[in-house]
């Protein structure tokens, strides 16, 4: 991917995001996505490829987000960003636009074939979104559903692990703003939520709102997702403190 | 490496092809060499260190094909590449050049001491190959014979595994062009040749001529690797479907 | 932390030494960037973020020694390059500095919110070390105490195993210059020190004074991480041979 964006856009400047996510899962993906575009320049492409139908008749979206471009299968990978975003510019690429220049694309690769094109076109400004193909209001719904909310509790769904072991969940930090003092319930226990992994003796079970804006479960200098052997998509909520 | 290559050439744009290969077993990254990089740009340098034998009297080439540079050890390595281009410029590198200016180097990181200095050099343009050393015109064999052909029939063997656990074979696309419908014998197993992994259920085997260019065997959704528990080097063979 | 960096200035080139060291030991990602920095370009700034105290009281360290700058917390990280060069110039940095601009600062993800705009602008030039604080002449000691020397022989620790499953320790190869022909004892063996890998068959035992200048064993073409059972902080020494 990266060869073929920089044959099309000697300047690219690429980076890594992640690769140390699930496969064949497009939510993990979204996720970091949603949560990092701003820590990045603005005019930035976003590419993602989690894409588990390459090579079926899934669409591919293009779509501009805070003055940020996003590139990426339509398969529920930016439904939680998009969904946020309600007017934001989304389309659906059209593939055989002359302009991009996609000559032979593989049945199995479209990351190089399909995903690296456009963004580089988008990168270096020879295409603009609105070259790409017809506008989109619908897409492909997110494969985590929002969190619930009822008077003082809010239940969400552990989304992934970082490379701690922390567990990082799908519960925005500003939806419990109001609680104060708050616990999170997890895999039968009840944490208290603080402000920092410091907070907290070494092996000790630790909850907080993170670097990210979402609810995050850790345990001091050892990590939560061995210790509570929790999967992804288990159940989590944080009440009030009573 | 990088920072070496950083010293010598300040505005090089260093791309990591991958570095999840197998140690010790020149074989993988000679694969992926030869196998990505025509997607890369004309003139970009491809360097490749698998190098058990480093520090010993081995020796390093340089060499050109289809206008990109290479350069690695002399231990099978480029052989796969090398041997589908007669003609090609190779050379093997005199490191006592002075124009290398290669100062001290260790006896285990030929990497950084050895290889980053040699593509740095290449990729500035300050030097071209025939001034690196004397032309070369053979090399040390590839660790894995060509496959066999015989009517109807090609067999291989196993190359490696992705990070999706779909397994790769040294099976050319074009050798098995004019079967038709054909299957894919591995693992005491016949697979059906098809085009896509969308094409079979989530936990069904299938095989495909990858965007590679060779015969890979996956399961949709799931390892190949896993499930079949082939190793590297394990025979595979396509046949025309009786 | 590359998307703040590319922000605050958007010419920097940013290479990632490593992401494959322990978590939550400063010792190793210490030894790292003090046994690499040398083969980056004079004016490099190398930032370091293993945590455990993010969000706590612990100091940020910027410090430039032979010309290049580095920027880490003050938990030890540093302390075995800062204690070999008595003199360089390190400060305590005020993050209240209004010339940062650090804005709204986490307190999990330093990394993003602390470390990189820091780094950013050393690399641009806008703002230089004395800008950064008040200047500071101890820190927190390293976590691996220093090897000790008595006549003949030095004993020192397990520092780190790379990729390969080479044991590396923290014995400086130039406190053995003088042994001539000597050995390694770890894990209740001998192992003779020699040049290089291919001095040995396969499977065998090798001692060497590694590319980093240190004590390393290794096992030709296999892993000696494995083979010898040995962790982190297991003590290693080196005698003259008798």
């Amino acid at each position: 991917m990266k060869g073929v964006m920089l044959t099309r856009f000697p300047e690219a400047r690429i980076i890594d995001l992640t690769h140390e996510i699930l496969v064949h899962w497009p939510a993990e993906a979204g996720f970091w996505l949603h949560r990092s575009y701003r820590s990045f320049p603005v005019g930035t492409v976003h590419v993602a490829v989690v894409d588990p139908g390459v090579g079926t008749g899934r669409e591919v979206l293009a779509a501009e987000v805070d003055e940020h471009l996003f590139v990426a299968p339509d398969n529920g990978l930016l439904a939680p960003l998009l969904d946020r975003h309600v007017g934001a510019h989304v389309v659906a690429v059209d593939l055989a636009r002359p302009e991009l220049r996609l000559g032979a694309v593989s049945d199995t690769f479209h990351g190089r074939d399909v995903f690296a094109p456009i963004a580089a076109e988008l990168a270096s400004g020879r295409l603009r979104l609105d070259q790409l193909g017809k506008p989109k209001s619908d897409w492909v719904p997110s494969w985590l559903e929002e969190p619930t909310l009822k008077a003082g509790e809010v239940t969400g769904r552990v989304l992934t692990f970082d490379n701690f072991g922390n567990i990082i969940t799908n519960i925005d930090g500003e939806s419990i703003a109001s609680f104060g003092s708050a616990v999170v319930r997890i895999a039968g226990r009840e944490i208290l939520l603080r402000r920092t992994y410091g907070e907290v003796a070494p092996g000790d079970y630790v909850a907080l709102v993170n670097a990210f804006g979402v609810v995050e479960v850790a345990r001091a200098e050892d990590s939560a997702a061995v210790g509570l052997r929790v999967e992804r998509g288990a159940p989590v909520s944080v009440a009030t403190k009573s």
